[in-house]
């Protein structure tokens, strides 16, 4: 398994229960690719959300975000982290 | 205290040191900012890592990583998290 950090854009004016509802979307279908979301961060006012994932492949991470009805803008492995 | 996610672009080949080196001088010298880095993540493939720390503003992020030797090219804060 292999750690992730993917990037979605546009989002600007975020509230805290749609970043919820969100998180929530991606970890009620994640098992299904083997993909663990662990972490999310949100700056509504550039509109920018930050998720860290475990998971397979980048492919995975955006199969479950696009059926949750958010796809990624990037999505890039972090192989490294302290 | 804020949260905010920062990164870096122009990375590209820095090893599992390299990242601990520049995370161990920005620790050396958070607290005269306020600032506390908690984690870093790299992708060495593009390039890319995201910092994600504490501290009372951008610029007082920013002001750390300058001295430390690496100014960071986007500097959000993420008052939303999961």
């Amino acid at each position: 398994m292999a750690q992730f950090m993917d990037i979605h854009r546009g989002m600007r004016g975020i509230t805290a229960d749609q970043l919820s509802a969100a998180h929530q979307a991606d970890l009620a279908i994640e098992e299904e690719e083997g993909v663990h979301f662990q972490h999310a961060w949100a700056d509504p006012e550039s509109g920018t959300v930050y998720c860290l994932s475990e998971a397979p492949s980048a492919e995975a991470v955006q199969r479950i975000h696009e059926r949750a009805g958010h796809k990624a803008d990037e999505i890039h492995p972090v192989p490294l982290s302290t």
